[in-house]
């Protein structure tokens, strides 16, 4: 998400009931995150490895949870920690499957970093709800 | 999801790696009710009431939700565990905010009719995997 | 789509500017063909044979065809034809490329024959609109 | 899409039956019009204007647009092209409704703009592969 979208969001597209603002620049790095995520495990489904189901798993996952970052208006803390606990188990289960094979697929190994990256980006973001 | 299709899911498509095969009729009728939630959320959405953003959210997750369990090559019982965690909470954030208007809203009482039944769905399939 | 959901959609919400309200039988029956189509495709792209990145981007465009007809508010008939042919076009490359092994995976003839009738749905839409 | 993740596509999967490859920094172009379209019209949508059914229509349409391109492996020629009209419609309608107001809001106005580069490079594609 580039600077001029996250600039034209308002401090309400940002908040949920009962919760602060979260902070815009670690919410930008885990939509990115989350956008990054997807796409390397569409590109790794093509693959036709065993990760694959995987894979189309963790896609949706993290786009269902970058576009629930973008809806923050329809969560409350409660979904919002089960959805980023969710996102973290799909790419841990991703990334265990795609470091089987990622010393003879470089796919592989790409999928596996964009899902530790994503994963990290979650878990910085439940910390800090955690926290608020 | 029809019996056709059930009847040609082989049991290894119903299974993940450390956890014996679901019961057939217990996943058929929680796809169902994904997608069936999945669907009053997306008609509910389009009201532009406020509720919209958690109906969308919603959609999405019953979604994600509902292809995870056609895919269990790619899950374990730990990330089924934490899916069916955010599709529950998902669906109670959503159910909570169509009841707030569900008495002048016929659209807003289907949707938390869907979204409770979809609830109640992922809870039975995680009693099972609890007890398994 | 049940009957239920369909009877609380007002007529406003089946209605694009500059067209008549279409039939919501046929735009039920064509939802439901759209629904049983990314399901199929979805079970299908997992047995990992060549047809499964077809099976990915059909359900893809199912999905994305189904919600489109329960937001009919944002459609125009231009977009609603072009959107209609991309899941007519779509459907149909999965339609052929599962058949090529249709003989030895009843998934891929399941798959084969719920693209076919999303197709002929698809069909049956773009024909009323283009004589309405 | 960053340029590590394309590197390690390899050509096949850049490829459709009876095409030559395309053009892979114009697919990344397309690509990242078409994930940056669907992240402006996704935020658009939670604004309750009247816009917000064509935004989701359009946030789903650019998302399987998306993909599709990195799972070129599952497509036709024929398929493409249907695809890519469908984008490039379902991009005008969305734009169209939100230039309506794009000078009350400034959120629709970065969707109507994020609307206007994924046709763009939707348009450069099929210019592209009809030449070819």
């Amino acid at each position: 998400m580039d600077a001029m979208m996250m600039g034209v969001m308002s401090e309400d597209m940002m908040s949920m009931d009962g919760m602060p603002a979260m902070d815009m620049a670690m919410m930008q790095a885990c939509m990115d995150a989350c956008a990054a995520c997807e796409q390397a495990c569409t590109v790794c489904s093509t693959q036709m490895m065993d990760c694959a189901p995987a894979c189309m798993n963790c896609a949706d996952m993290c786009n269902t949870m970058m576009r629930a970052m973008m809806r923050m208006q329809g969560m409350t803390p409660a979904s919002m920690m089960a959805m980023l606990d969710a996102c973290i188990a799909m790419c841990q289960t991703c990334m265990d499957m795609c470091m089987e094979h990622a010393d003879m697929s470089p796919v592989c190994k790409m999928c596996a970093d964009a899902c530790k990256a994503c994963m990290d980006a979650c878990m910085a973001m439940r910390s800090a709800m955690a926290a608020a």
